[in-house]
Order: structure tokens, then sequence, then C-alpha cells
């Protein structure tokens, strides 16, 4: 953690003598900690972790190479600690840090420390690059998911209702591990397809009806994410033929990827096929975004990013067709940039599986 | 939901033309609508929920008495919208809002419409006092978390882990309805239970723990929270004289609540029961919270919250006693005023239980 709170500092150069961190995410980037309270100051003179006694016995536990201090009133502890480090312009973040905590502070560092922006930038930058740590963490994450899934074939089928399958998915998932869920899950049946971020109903799956499962699981604070569409009992030759274009696009896509790619590119290469087809009006979100401590993290594989993939970028790639009031069908991968190419972490089975 | 709405806008008073709800738990207030995104527009000449190409279809369907519009681009959608109503001077959330959403509504706006503070107070005013549904709502998700409670009984023993004791009464709350769990689940044992605030882990129940759990139902966004402290084979005489304590402090602070009773008075006749017996240093946080579509919300049980309780507001009361190393217990019940003094929400048995 060391080496990221000295990039960090390294990044945002000129501009400040400090950072304070608050945001829990960051925090745990930063720390390796994870607690609801806690304040991480980092400073060119020196770094302290500041926290209130619910916390200090397992913060000094788990942080090994970094002071911590136990505050009584976090601002009266923050002034002192600002003032020990000689901080006089200090970077916070302004992505986070809400109009109302920004009031606070302004009013308690007038005339010492003059707020000079937001860090979040550097941080998200050195966020978007996993180390082969991380990217164990989300391959372990995703293996999970990926366990759950086969276990779900056997689960799903006529007369189970969208509400049960969520509720074993998560709890299959829970099972193997995982931390909870890296976001809400989606379970969607029949026409409830057709919306990309369904909200589980008591509607029961009936024969025809294509089935969309969105779903993650978390280890050591990251995330995996997956989509699969099944279907049961049998499908039409137009929900076939609407399956066989999302996972033209999803493969089309996932084989622009590597180092060095334009991740506007590789949303067009989904695009392309889906529009090809017809289908442009009916695809309307991104193809995909990064993954890790949270489950959308930049950049994103969208029309407008012009970021260039890395080696260490994670990247869903998860394009869909939505059919309002008829069906709906989205696959998603997990994968992360390498030297050669990427590597994708999700392992279940694609082609169109009728249960 | 239009009440509210307009409760708000009559509440502003002259301060503004608009309010702009941002916050995904006071958008569902206003509107009865979830989503991860959106936002609504609340002004005296009319008002709006604006969404994207993933919710419009859900949204459309579940708001029956606002328009929705669907948005390419947010900030070009909200503007013109502004200028529609008319809009001069507009209040957002500023404990909610970012600094950096802040700098682009300024940037947005200028010229236009002046960003004239927050509307946080009347917001927070309103949702601390419930309507007869919202309560029933909070009845439901209370009568599934006694029901888990009562389930539980028949699972924990000598041998179940912490972390089997929080999964089995998560997925068995699921199963009975809650949309989740209202926060993250407490079951601790033996030494564990002197954390008030302790994680589930590993450790498996020994005969003679006491074995804390403070888990809560979901229904309709709405939390319920209870406490139960239970004993596994046997219990010390220490054990029982502190259980005893706690609960004639819980049922003492109870016995104070109604209308127009000070916060601080409820928080203090629980604090006196346990202070007279000796342990005020080992009750280290407030007696009790708020509670509703978020788990902790005001006015507190606390000794500094100057707040009037009035009809309508719910009300958790848990007072504990945590010896260090050893072992603690805490009962909590959810309450909400009345007229005639206050409901009890909680069923659950709180004489010692030995399992």
């Amino acid at each position: 953690m060391q080496g990221r709170r000295k990039a960090l500092l390294d990044a945002i150069d000129w501009r400040a003598d400090g950072v304070l961190i608050l945001s829990p995410v960051n925090r745990r980037y930063f720390t390796g900690f994870d607690a609801s309270d806690g304040a991480l100051l980092l400073t060119r003179r020196g770094s302290v972790f500041l926290t209130d006694f619910r916390y200090i016995e397992a913060a000094k536990a788990k942080i090994k190479d970094l002071e911590c201090l136990c505050y009584d009133r976090f601002y009266d502890c923050l002034l002192a600690q600002l003032d020990r480090f000689g901080v006089g312009r200090l970077l916070i973040e302004e992505e986070y840090v809400t109009v109302r905590q920004e009031q606070s502070l302004r009013e308690l560092l007038e005339g010492k420390v003059k707020l000079a922006g937001g860090a979040d930038q550097p941080i998200f930058a050195l966020r978007s690059v996993k180390s082969a740590q991380e990217i164990r963490w989300m391959q372990q994450a995703q293996a999970i998911t990926d366990q759950t899934f086969t276990h779900m074939l056997s689960f799903i089928g006529e007369g189970v209702s969208e509400r049960e399958i969520a509720l074993e998915l998560e709890f299959f998932m829970r099972r193997l591990g995982s931390e909870g869920v890296a976001f809400e899950t989606i379970a969607a049946s029949g026409p409830n397809t057709s919306l990309p971020h369904a909200v589980p109903t008591d509607r029961k799956v009936r024969k025809g009806d294509f089935v969309t499962m969105d779903f993650g699981a978390v280890v050591n604070g990251y995330c995996a994410d997956m989509t699969r569409t099944v279907a049961v009992g049998e499908v039409s030759e137009e929900q076939r033929a609407v399956y066989e274009v999302v996972l033209k696009a999803q493969q089309t896509a996932l084989s622009t990827l590597g180092p060095d790619v334009l991740c506007s590119d590789g949303d067009a290469a989904a695009r392309d096929v889906i529009e090809a087809a017809g289908y442009g009006k009916d695809f309307g979100h991104a193809t995909g975004h990064s993954v890790g401590l949270q489950i959308h993290e930049d950049p994103r594989l969208s029309p407008k990013c012009q970021a260039m993939l890395v080696p260490g970028t994670t990247m869903t790639v998860e394009p869909g067709i939505y059919l309002e009031g008829r069906f709906g069908v989205r696959i998603e991968d997990l994968v992360v940039i390498t030297e050669q190419g990427f590597k994708n972490l999700t392992k279940s089975e694609k082609s169109l599986i009728i249960l």
C-alpha cells in the first residue's frame, strides 16, 4: 500500500502538499483497511490514518506500515495533523466530498490551509491499472460467480420466480465465500428481460421465456460481474436470431481488445454488429465498464470514452438488445487486458442454453 | 407522493422556485420509484422525473402522478426543464451532492439559475414524521424480523458459527419477503458480544456464551431494526445480572416515550439505570435512533438531541452493556410514537432465553 501512497503523492506533483482521503473505497485502496469511519492524510512529510474508538484497535492490527491515531473530535485532530506536517495546500476527493462537508472543511481551514482542488483523477488513474494481486482477487470472485451460474442451470425452470432465482444466486455465492454481492442482482424473465436493469419480481418463469441473470461475487472487496441469458423450454426463431446477434457483437468486441486499443473502438465493434442487424436503437447502453473495488469504474467501453486500454485494465463486455415489452438478451464477460491481448476471467458457456 | 412534493415546496417557502433531488433515497421518498439513476425536479409551476434509457420504461409504469422524461444528456435535459418551469433559484441536497457535481451545476446554470442553498433540512423534517402507510411497511418489516428471530432460536446452538447465524438470518428474512437487509447483520458470540459493531466471524458458539443478533428486514424500502441477546446452555450469575440491568434500562426508557418528550430525556432514562448499576462507562453509544428508508435517521435518543418526539416519529430503544473481552448485552425494540404514547412494533420475547 506504501507504493500506492507514494505514487499518488508523485502524481499530484506541485499542486499540493497533501491529500485528504475520506471515501471508504479509497481509504481501503490506500491502507488495505475497511471500516465505515476514518480519514487518511497523505503528505510529503509523513502520513497518518485517523479513526475513532470503535475502529482504532482493528486499524492498528491491520495497517502495519502507517501511523494510526484515534480521535475524539475529527476536525480538531485533522487540523493538528495538517499543522504537524506543514500542509499549506490540500487536495480532497471532489467526487466524493459533499457540498456540506466542504463548507465545514473550508471554515475549519480558513487562513491556514488552502483547498487546492480534487485528487480524484490521479486516484482513478492509479486504481484503473490493477496489480497481479488485485486481479487474483477478481479472478476468485469471478470463479465463484461462474460456479454459481452452473448451479443455477439446475435450479431454473418453469414455475420458479425471479425473486427465487435472485435469492438462490446470492445464497449460493455467499456459501462459496463471497463477502456479499457486487451489486443488486438482476434476475429477469419473459418480457421483464427487456428492462436492462430489471428488479426481480414474483413473476414465475414460463415455457418460451428468456431468463437474464446479471450478478457478481465479491472477494477482498473486489467485484466480479457477469450476465448470461438462458431460455426455458423452447425459443422462437426471433429469440434465437436476436441471441445470435448479441453473441456475435460480444465476441466481436472481445476480439478487438488489447493494449493501446481506444475504448470507443471496443464499443463500436459491438455496436456495429447490432446496428448492421437492424437493432441499433434497441442497444441503449455502453458496451462495458471497468471493475475493481467498485462495480463501475473508469474507463468505459462507450462511444465517448477516449481512454486507451493498457495491461491491467479490467473491462466488462456486455452488449444487449432490448425489445420493449417482449424480450431482451445480454451477454457479459469480465476480462483483464494483458501485454498480449486480454484474459477472459469468465468461463461460463455463452452459446444459447435451453433448459 | 404528490402531497409530499407539495409539502416540500411549501416548506422551502420564499427561498427558491424549485428543488433538484438527486439522492436515491429522496428520489424514492418523493416518487415511490427506486432506481440507481434519475433526478426529480420539483418546481412551483410543475415537476418532472428525469431518467435514462435503462429506467424510463419502469419509471413510467411506477410513477403515475408525475411526468417522466428520458434524457440522452442529463445536463442539457435539466437546463431545458429549468427553463420550461421558469426556475430562477434552485435548492439542491447539499448533504448528498458532491463538490464536483455542484461545480458542474454551477457552470451549467451560470447566468440563468442561482443555486440558493440546501433543501436537506426541510426534507429530513418531512421524512422524520411517518405516515400510516410508512408505518405499515415498517410493521411488516419488523414482523419478518420477529419471525426470523423465532426461527433462529431453533437454529442456534453449540458449534454453529457466527457467520452461519448471520447467513441463516439473512436468507430466512429474504425468503419471508424482505427486499434485503436493513444493514450489515451483527451476529456475535462469547467475548465478541462486547464489540457493539462486531462483524460475524468463524467463531463457533460454545456453552455459556451470549449470542447477540442485531438485524432487520426491509419492506418497500422501509427498514426494521431489532437486537436480542440469548444465552446458550447456561449463564453465570454475572451474565444474568447484566442482562437484567439492560432489560430494566430498556423498559424504563420505553416507559418514558410519548408525544412532546425530549429525545435526551428518553436517553437519560436508560442511562440512569445503567449508571446506577455501576456500568455507566460500559454503555458508550446513544440509546436509539429514528428509522425509515434509511436505517439511521434523525432524531436520535442521545444525550445531545434536543428534538421533541411527535406522533409518527419512529425510534429504536437499544441500551447495552459491553464488558471488554468478556461479554456484552444489548436489547433493542423498534417503536413508533402515537397520540397516546407509543406502539412497540417488536413482538419478540425480551426475558432471558437460554437455549
